[in-house]
Order: structure tokens, then C-alpha cells, then sequence
């Protein structure tokens, strides 16, 4: 089955004045998910017990996901995995952290949220002050692992990839997976991601234990495997910074990226890079990680200027989108360099082999033409030295079809603009 | 001496399209600074060798910045913190790597970045590609310490409020400090609160070293504390997966955080919000951390409709500030509700206590009023039963100003009110 072309749709909604001033939202790839993650819901564990028996769960192996073909994931019901996860929710969230025992494994359980729109569940719940209808969605990490599970974790990873067509993909590269998908995998996979990369404590160095239904890891007080007889309660850890005040090692991380189509002073050209790695003639916008305590404003010039040497003004932000390797939100930003400082410059930091001006019509003719992945050949009908830009898929695609489209252009230019068309 | 009212700037650039469409960029509080970080020359040990004798340093004691006055801060010189920093980059980044020996201490030193406009410094580096001009900064923890640096510690920290005018400063309530001053303390705070909360590796429990002047701190192969003669090569750590491939755990937290002027579909009304333990009649815009996997378009619908009921359809950025308690960011939204979303329902997060939707005209009486914080007595001709708002330094109050001003309206509508004015 071939992949459908993606698209970002750009949400339009009814009767409304940020659209007609700004324009349709644009949905990037891996957003968008049609699930309500009800976070509230997370550390409830009546919630939680009523949910499990109806819920589908998306197993994944080493951070690949099973999937029933290229386009879509695949699911299983709670029968095919009960005898794995137990019953992870019998005793409330305070009581599970006083009976941590650090010897005692358990498989990376998360709860995604509920498809209201499902129409084939029955699932509903009322307590917590509502009444909360859908079908209810997990990741379970099946990844192998030596010691008590892994007998438990090979078989259900066996039985799923026994239905025709299943299989655990590495989805990294084709970015095939139809949108809705994208954007579930994207949640399960920066969570479970998180989960295995913060199995101790940062501040302390001890073993951590996942609650919230997978999206919290707290550092325990106590450790049953320091108890010395079964009447003994004094099996305190140290003590930790973690467990008072107001901190975030207990939450996961999302680095937030700043991505960005930097205009010339003029809006005739772009500003593209390229890495050294790249297949020939290929070149994106450039991108980097946002610094503790910089606005995303000022990321955008650091990083425009520490990659290239042009020196921006003005920052707009466009649409932004989660990039789950590993966790990072990419923020798409258009910026104008300032009169004086369009100069490009490649000595400070040698991150870029190339970065040039682009004519604006030139990148809007690499984006009529096909687009494939850096890891693709060429796409069909590609002539040797023209321009190749990342597919729709990217945000980076997404800035530059929206500047070569007037994103930088004052009201009355895009007036003028649209009634020459 | 009294704080300077702060009121964000807006910076204008010369020629700029997006100006002309967007208006001005809004220069939040904490954001701002002054100093160029040269991220890429962080790792440099020729460069860092160089700066450090030419330095000014920011001493943190708790988080606690040194002050001068409520206003600014205050800054010692080389001499006063060189016995205690010593020479911290002698030996290259490689080479501090393979010497870790998890039984020596070192104080946390962050290379902030240069002044390059500073003009009481002559400091000037050739290398890596360029020549970088203007006055280095550092910060320094000099919190209170057991171990073989506790006197070192104690005799900078009392030698350093000897000055006239100088202490330790609890900054986070009273924002008083000027805004380039403020953007500087931001990254010394972020960055400090960092490294303390990493002292162990997430992904193995091991003990990290500070790497990248103060930027990073990696999990070392080897620990000369586990070395068992002087001849023995063998001292190596258990394999660590933060050692290879894709991962973020080195690196420091930021975390993306919405806040958001919900309008009502008419573009009327205000979605504003209290929490239980503030001050009567205190409210402010609603506010929550993006997750994993949202674009920030979705974190803003999900958090207004957890926290309020009302449901959001389209989304725009206004602007962003650093948050530097612990790391957060702050962005900044303007969005809608759907016309048929508008309903308010307390139910689902109990985090607020009431949430309303106020006429425009009345959020905007209540900006031009005096305001101050939320742990402060109401200001001065405060009349009993009058809506409170968050200060200028607070982004909310920038998003409610933009509001105010019109950033919701069309075009056409924005020129027509700009004409009745
Ligand atoms: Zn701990
Ligand atoms: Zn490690």
C-alpha cells in the first residue's frame, strides 16, 4: 500500500477574527491527535481500572511501534496483554509509592487518552466531577529485557506480529503513517522514550518509580528492598531535594526547537543551509534547541546568527510541531534579517557546510516540483542541480510554502497580490 | 532607591514587513539580555582559559543572586573568586572527562556570554573562526556547602556583601530588577537550578560532571574514585545508554509552557482565571504545561478546556519570557473559543477556583490602573471589589494589552478603530 501524500490541512474555524486576520491554523505533522489525553484523569485510579479491560494498546519494541501496515498502527485488546501488565491500578497512587520495591519490575505502561469519535466503544466513566465517554488508548513498552518479564514480554510481542500484515517498523524515516497515527505514535514514543532514559533519580541517584499513568516518575521515600525483616519499617531512602518545593525532573521534557524562514530585509529571498551529511543540492531552513531563559524570539536570532552570521529583527512565530526524537517541539518562526545584516558568514559555528539567499521563486518552484527525504534518492523526474527541500511532512516545508505564499507581506501587498492572481 | 516602572518595549526594526503586518515584537520581562552567549565557544577551553582572568561574575547563594541595589546587580572580579574556582579549564573538555574523580567537588561556574557593548572592557579572543570582542560573564554558586570547599565558599560569599549596598537577594516577587539585569539573572538562575537538580545521571544513578562551562553535564566513563592503585587503568563506570545515539538527558531542561487571552467568538469578552489561594478579585489568564507530543496550538486548547470547559478553535503566538522558576517558558497565545465552546465547567481540573469571561472594556479600565503582585496589598487607590491584574513584568498582562489593543480584530476593523480614535 502506498503512503497518502500529506497534507497540513490549516484548520479554519467558524466565524473567526484570528483566522481572518492571521490566516488558517497549520496542523503540522505528528499533531493533531484525535485523542483527549483528560490529564486530570491520569491519577485517578478508579478512572484507571475502569478504562484498562476496554482499552487498545500500542505495543512498542525498542521505541518501534507495531503496525498493521505502512500507513496505519496496529492494536491489541487487553486480553493479549493482561498476563504482562497485572493490575497495575489496584491500590491508589500514595499507597503504590510506599510499596515501591526496587527489585520488582514492571513494563512501561502509558495512558494516552480517549478517541471521543470512536464508534465502536462503549467505554464511559463518571466520576471526577464529569462524565468522560470514548475509547480509551495505552502504550506498553514490550521492549526484550532480562529477568522476571522476559518470558512475559517475548510472548506478546510474538502473538501481535501473528496477524497478517503486522509488524514492529521503523517509522523514523518514511514518515508514512497516516496523520492521526503520526500523532498518537508521536505522544507514545516521546513518553515512553522519556520513561526509559529516567529510570534514577537526577538529583539523587536513586531508582524511580512511574506513576500518573506513565507520564510522572517520582523518587520514592521508601524501598521495600531495604527492608531487613517484614516487621521492619524503617526502609527510608535518603533524603532527596526532588520530593519538596517546586521543581520538574518529575515531568517529562519537551525541548522546545526554534526552526525558522528568515526573509532578506527586502522579501525577495530566503535564507536556506545545508549539513554537511546531506545528499547534493538538498537545504532546509535552519533550526536549533531554545537556551534556558530566551525568549523564542531571541533563539531564533542566536541561532540564525551563530549558524550563519545574518543578524535578524523581526520574529513572528507560524505553527509549531512535535518532533518525537525524542522529545523535541519544533517552533517555526519567519523572521527578516536587518538591512545591515544579511551578510553570511560561516565561521563561528561549523555546524552548516553551506547556507545561501534563495530568489523566493526559486524555493516556490522546489516546492511544486516532488519532495522526498533526505534519505530518499531523488524523487522522479528530479533534474541533477535543482533545488531539493524537505517533504510536506516537515515544518520546515510548511514555513517556506508559507512565506512563498505572502506570510511576510504587509495587508495591503497581500491584498494587491491576491486580486493580480 | 525604587524600582523603575517596567513597561516591555517593543522593538521596532527598520524596513520591516512584518512589523508593518504583525506590529511590534513585545520584549517580555527576563528576556532581553544583553549578553551574546557564543553557545559554540562554550567548549573552546582556549577561549574560556582566556576570558576567565577578564571576567565579572555573578555570585548565586541558594538561587539568590547578589544585588547592589533593588534594582541591580552586583558583580565581583577574578580576584575575589579565583582561589576558590582555581583552574577549572587547564586541561581540555576530553581530558577533565577522563580525569572525573567522583570524590573531588568543584563550585558550579557558568560562562554567561560577552557584553559586546560593554565599554570598560578590553577582552578580545582570535580563534575558532573569528574575533569576539567585549566584557565576559560568569555566574557562581556559592551556596553554603559541607566538604573540603566549605570555607572557600563561606569567606567569597561574606567578602562579596562587605560592599556597601550589597546581599543576597530574594528576587522572585518583587520583579524589581531592570530588565537587562533581570534577562541576565533569568540565565544564571535556569542554568544553576539546573546543574544542582543533576548531579546524577537519569539514565543510570552514576554522579555527572559539569561540562561545556556550566551548559551540559554528561555521565563520564571513568571515576578515579574507583581506581585501585595508581598504575590501575581500570576504573570504569557500568556502560551508561546516555553515552550513545540521540538523546537530550546532557543537555538543560526548558520547559514550554502556555498561557493564553481566550477570546469569545464575538471578540467581546475575556477568559480569565483564579487560583484558590490568591488575593479576592485577582485573576489572570489561564496557563499550563505543554506535553509531550502537543504542537503548542493544541496544549492551549487542551488546558483552557481542562481548566475551564471552554472549548478553542484557532490559535495564535503573540510573544514569549523566560520564567526562570525553575526553567520554564513561557509562550504566549491569543485564541478563540468556538462560538458553541463557550460554556464554563469547573469540573474536570480542579485547578481553579472560579474562571469568567469579562468585557474587554473592564480588563482594559483594570490595565490602565496601577497593578502590582499577587503577594503584594492591593496599590494604592485600589477600590474594594475592582478586578486585579497581573503586572507589566508578567506576560499576562502583555496578552491582556494586546487584546486590549486590538490584536484580536481583522485588519479592516483594526484600521477603522485606529480611525475613530
Ligand atoms: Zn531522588
Ligand atoms: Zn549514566
Amino acid at each position: 500500500m502506498e503512503a497518502p501524500p500529506y497534507s497540513s490541512e490549516g484548520a479554519e474555524y467558524p466565524d473567526s477574527m484570528l483566522s481572518r486576520k492571521f490566516g488558517r491554523e497549520v496542523v503540522n505533522y505528528f499533531s493533531g491527535s484525535p485523542l483527549n489525553r483528560v490529564s486530570f484523569l491520569r491519577s485517578n485510579t478508579s478512572f484507571l481500572r475502569a478504562a484498562l479491560p476496554a482499552s487498545r494498546f500500542l505495543l512498542l519494541r525498542g521505541l518501534d511501534p507495531l503496525a498493521s501496515s505502512k500507513t496505519n498502527l496496529g492494536w491489541v485488546k487487553y486480553d493479549s496483554v493482561s498476563s504482562l501488565i497485572g493490575k497495575p491500578y489496584d491500590l491508589d497512587e500514595e499507597k503504590t509509592i510506599e510499596a515501591f520495591d526496587s527489585r520488582v519490575s514492571a513494563p512501561t505502561l502509558i495512558f494516552l487518552g480517549l478517541d471521543e469519535k470512536a464508534t465502536d466503544s462503549t467505554f464511559e466513566y463518571s466520576g471526577a466531577g464529569g462524565n468522560y465517554k470514548g475509547q480509551p488508548f495505552f502504550a506498553l513498552d514490550v521492549s526484550p529485557k532480562e529477568g522476571e518479564l522476559k518470558e512475559k514480554l517475548e510472548k506478546v510481542a510474538e502473538e501481535a506480529v501473528k496477524e497478517p500484515g503486522y509488524e514492529f517498523r521503523k517509522v523514523r524515516i518514511d514518515l508514512s503513517l497516516v496523520p492521526g497515527d503520526a500523532a498518537i505514535l508521536a505522544h507514545a514514543r516521546s513518553l515512553m522514550d522519556w520513561n526509559s532514559r529516567n529510570q534514577f533519580c537526577a538529583a539523587c541517584g536513586g531508582r524511580t518509580i512511574s506513576v500518573h499513568a506513565g507520564t510522572k516518575r517520582t523518587c520514592p521515600p521508601f524501598d521495600k528492598a531495604f527492608q531487613k525483616s517484614p516487621n521492619d519499617a524503617s526502609f527510608e531512602r535518603p533524603p532527596c531535594v526532588s520530593r519538596k518545593g517546586v521543581h520538574n525532573i518529575a515531568f517529562p521534557r519537551t525541548d522546545p526547537t526554534v526552526i525558522m524562514a528568515i526573509l532578506n530585509a527586502a522579501g525577495t529571498h530566503l535564507l536556506l543551509g545545508r549539513q554537511r551529511r546531506w545528499p547534493p543540492n538538498f537545504y532546509s531552513t535552519l533550526a536549533g534547541f531554545c537556551e534556558p531563559a530566551e525568549s523564542l524570539e531571541e533563539a531564533v536570532r542566536r541561532e540564525t546568527w551563530e549558524e550563519s552570521g545574518v543578524r535578524v529583527g523581526r520574529v513572528v512565530i507560524h505553527s509549531t510541531q512535535p518532533w518525537p526524537y525524542p522529545n523535541n517541539l519544533m517552533i517555526g518562526a519567519v523572521g527578516e534579517a536587518l538591512p545591515d545584516g544579511e551578510k553570511i558568514e560561516l565561521n563561528h559555528d561549523p555546524e552548516l557546510q553551506d547556507a545561501q539567499w534563495f530568489p523566493i521563486e526559486k524555493v516556490k518552484a522546489a516546492l511544486e516540483a516532488p519532495q522526498n527525504g533526505l534519505h530518499d534518492a531523488p524523487p522522479e523526474g528530479y533534474k541533477e542541480g535543482d533545488l531539493r527541500l524537505p517533504p510536506a511532512t516537515a515544518i520546515a516545508h510548511q514555513l517556506m510554502l508559507a512565506v512563498a505564499n505572502g506570510f511576510h507581506l504587509p495587508s495591503s501587498e497581500v491584498a494587491a497580490t491576491a486580486a493580480k492572481i
